[in-house]
């Protein structure tokens, strides 16, 4: 597949990344900012451009990795001189119709996955959801999906938004409260390292049990002299204590109903 | 050494565990419910009692395990007659004085890491806190504990309060989310196993790079069109969209701040 990829940000980088390795050929990088796309066409040994009306017009397929907010606008700037080609987005929350109009064969490829420049990712046991405007689409993309992924599965743009808003929870608070849980070792001169084996076997448990099931801690065991003691330590961040606060109150109000739940059987 | 667990829950459960492996005596179990103390007593191959009265005398080592609520007064029952043995607990938020005046030698190992009943854990990676009443006793706990971690670290009270609110949030608050995940998942008939590949990458990306800079996704990027329409999904959930919101300001207050320090760098 010969492939252009619009944007050069995080998904772009591992997309791209994970594309050249299965053999297609990228043949461009296009960014609103030229170092960006000079950065990852370099990565790619591609072209770089910054300017859309030099963007291929021969590509087999149009990756589109921006802003959800810019989307809509670029796709519609780019479609004209490119309706042979199939235009696809990454994005979790955007609908597929966002193309509807513009070309006449679309499509998502969302790869649910948490994406950083510097950190290769293994594509191959990423779960990537495919969507399709039409059946010939749907059968390119599910046989491109599968150079790169063992793990392509159909879904659509309101499955899509759930999925996206669950993978918020469980990537983007996780990694806030991993942030924060730094903040709190810094500010007493621990280092976040510490917290490792904790971090990875607390995600490694989900695997064996319903993450209900593994909770553990003073929020769900209603130690309430801890929790105070633990809310009073955070007297000076107003937000972090508001964090803790609700975050036990729900873990908490989850380990009742889960309890009544079950007398109830 | 000679040891008796007092309390029968997650964490005796996976220490007395871990400590029988290491080649240590547990003798004995203490619970104030006969069946718990009798299933962990079980698995160890030792005697059971839910009596204070029958708890033996004549241990090296008494590891309290308890709730935090009932540990002082069950450490003043426990101490008249067992005064030869070292007083320890495994909590993060109580301090090590809460043996005081009640036996001469007495001390805290505070394994950092989630235990649940049902999950055996590698104790060799957990980092174990120490904290003794006096340089012998020090001396004593730090060979004990040596046996089952290789990473034993000294850790006054003070501090150890601090660690376990970092723990909170490293574990329990992440948890919480991937039970939020889960829900998310569950009301629209996908399973949480598709959410694994992603809850790992997360865990382990922070070996790698600091949280802060490891932190993706919409509020980071303070993509307001996806954070509106994420957080009308939970319209009808005011407690988990209380949590989006806070969560989603948090990330984005810490991103500034991080900016900002960069900028006057």
């Amino acid at each position: 597949m010969k492939i252009v990829l619009i944007g050069a940000g995080n998904v772009a980088t591992q997309m791209g990344r994970a594309l050249v390795a299965a053999g297609h050929q990228v043949v461009q990088v296009y960014s609103r900012t030229m170092s960006s796309a000079a950065v990852l066409a370099d990565r790619l040994h591609c072209d770089a451009t910054d300017n859309t009306g030099t963007v291929d017009k021969t590509a087999d397929l149009y990756i589109f990795s921006v802003k959800d907010d810019v989307l809509p606008a670029l796709a519609r700037q780019l479609a004209p001189g490119r309706e042979g080609g199939v235009f696809v987005h990454t994005a979790g929350s955007v609908e597929m119709g966002v193309f509807e109009g513009l070309v006449p064969h679309f499509g998502v490829i969302y790869p649910m996955q948490t994406f950083s420049k510097a950190r290769d990712v293994d594509f191959e046991e990423i779960p990537v959801f495919l969507e399709a405007s039409d059946g010939q689409t749907r059968q390119l993309l599910e046989t491109f999906a599968a150079t790169f992924s063992k793990n392509v599965i159909a879904m659509d743009s309101a499955g899509r938004r759930q999925l996206h808003l669950a993978a918020v929870f469980a990537c983007n608070f996780v990694n806030h409260c991993y942030a924060l849980s730094a903040e709190i070792l810094e500010r007493n001169g621990l280092s976040f390292d510490v917290m490792q084996p904790l971090v990875e076997e607390t995600a490694r448990k989900v695997r064996f049990m319903r993450p209900a099931e593994a909770q553990t801690g003073p929020a769900v065991r209603y130690d309430k002299t801890v929790i105070n003691r633990q809310s009073a330590l955070l007297a000076d961040d107003r937000q972090m204590r508001a964090i803790y606060e609700l975050m036990s109150e729900s873990i908490h109000r989850l380990a009742l109903e889960k309890q009544n739940r079950h007398d109830k059987l």
